[in-house]
């Protein structure tokens, strides 16, 4: 099933209750990152619905009050068997709210309390215009357009259409880059991410995902607003910043950011969504595929680090192995 | 002026244009953070009213489409001068969105750019029922009293009551702690906060403003509940976490992610709220108190561990001194 057939069928189903007021976008780690760039997109473009984005485990004990009848919950687990992800699931489709699980295992536990499952591509190969990111985005676009409306909806598919050429070509762009980076910060113990806008949650991913978990280096997330309000105390000619210059309104922040990080640290690692081919996509909605270009151009840098340090991606001391 | 009163009025003048749909907190660092748990409670306990909580040049450039008639901005700056904040006041103010600015400083140019001026208490013997966080979350709460009605208002305003001499008591109860902290911690390069639920913003200013900000220190705050889903593997013997056990709904989370650190973590400092009697408000609504009980808390630490250091809270090399 697509994500467009699940959200016209719960729209349908919704239209005598009051349509979608609220839209909850639930997961764990990199499955919540996912959801950003979706939850940033209601949240700036629409008039009147409601999006939430929330961990699984928070959700479910800290669940909002007006989750109900004209609520959607959004969740995805890889392996579908994410337990807080299930359980929040389960409250929700136990409750009756329609609930679309975005997985990769057709028959894992999400999928039995999940009124639609939504597949997406995955792997090194992926079409990035299937990958989870865009299907989130997809999510609430259709959900937006079928309600309220939006503008440029044409315009967001284009986009779509364009995004696996743009990171293909990226990809291949920062190939010499990224074996430099790995040769250069091999044996470094804290690397920051930095983003803003729909794309943060790539610095977010990349963070916990890759640099704690999967390489045990020290990390954060800072939002390149935020940096001058604290963080950025912490920069010197020592301390590496791998920042993503996003395309779209918040560009300015983040070229801010580069901007004091030329002029007071020495090891900064760009990525330029500008200079990697997304401007070719519209500027109206171009903001939104930041995610999946960061996203998917890490992927590069990840695999050459993970070499260079002799430290699998795969690599992990608790996950999956101990009781937690 | 009082919050409630600013409230008051807003609701009036906007009751024939359909009253208050979306309210957004909005400001820098310290002064976003402390608005995380009013932002929580309406995420939480509203029906209707869209909660956004933004970094100042966020919101400027990446403003929402449905900020208009039925907003209300809530802005804060210590000093009044934060340049962001004040643009962003500004383009509120000037489309006539009504404008509540939190400041220190009367007569700054935040209060040129606002409806409601209101102040706050601040410095080392302040009445913590009327700190900037608990004047955000008033405001939260007088919105939702006057709009949607809010059943356990009379009990959040008895827990405001009772906060200022929980705090106070908790402050002295952790006077030794916070020194074998602090020698402890001494030479450490990196310390984690973390924390879940309403209190959560108190972990993000802990990292951004003080470890930073003020000691140099690397850092991130870890939500609870994402920290099995990759930071956790960032665990081992060395490494210090500073986890906030909260008091209501999400207490669950802080206590899973303690049982895995005393596990496999050797340096933990811990913040339990229940420990340090914040139970004695009401369960209903002592989650919103979290957050000023352990942001309060933290400042013990801090200063025994800027004085072990030798490393002043007030030291700066950038902000306030170079442009930036």
């Amino acid at each position: 099933m697509t994500v467009k057939e699940a959200v016209t069928e719960i729209i349908e189903k919704k239209q005598k209750d009051g349509g979608i007021r609220e839209v909850y976008f639930v997961g764990c780690g990199g499955s919540l990152g996912a959801f950003y760039p979706a939850k940033i997109f209601l949240e700036t473009e629409s008039q009147s619905i409601h999006a939430g984005w929330y961990n699984s485990n928070e959700f479910l004990h800290n669940t909002p009050r007006r989750l109900g009848k004209n609520s959607v919950v959004i969740t995805a687990s890889h392996r579908g068997d994410t337990p807080e992800t299930v359980k929040a699931a389960k409250m929700a489709y136990e409750a009756g709210i329609p609930v679309i699980a975005l997985t990769w295992s057709p028959d894992s536990p999400i999928t039995e309390v999940a009124d639609y499952v939504v597949s997406y591509t995955f792997g090194p190969d992926k079409d990035i215009a299937g990958e989870k990111t865009v299907v989130g985005l997809l999510a609430a676009v259709e959900i937006l357009h079928q309600t309220e409306g939006y503008d440029n909806y044409e315009t967001f598919l284009e986009g779509v259409s364009r995004i696996d050429g743009i990171v293909k070509r990226a990809r291949r762009q920062v190939e010499k880059r990224a074996m430099a980076f790995a040769r250069e910060y091999k044996e470094d113990r804290v690397i920051y991410n930095m983003g803003s806008g729909a794309g943060y949650g790539a610095a977010y991913m990349e963070s916990i995902c890759i640099f704690m978990e999967m390489q045990w280096i020290h990390s954060a997330s800072i939002h390149t607003g935020e940096f001058f309000h604290g963080p950025f105390e912490i920069t010197d000619a020592e301390v590496p910043f791998f920042i993503q210059i996003s395309e779209g309104p918040t560009r300015e922040l983040d070229e801010r950011a580069l901007t004091f990080l030329k002029k007071y640290a020495k090891r900064i690692e760009v990525l330029d969504a500008k200079e990697l081919g997304l401007s070719t996509i519209d500027s109206s909605v171009v903001s939104y595929f930041n995610h999946s270009l960061f996203n998917n151009v890490y992927d590069v840098y990840n695999h050459a680090l993970a070499e260079s340090r002799e430290h699998p991606l795969t690599t992990r001391r608790y996950m999956w192995k101990v009781e937690y």
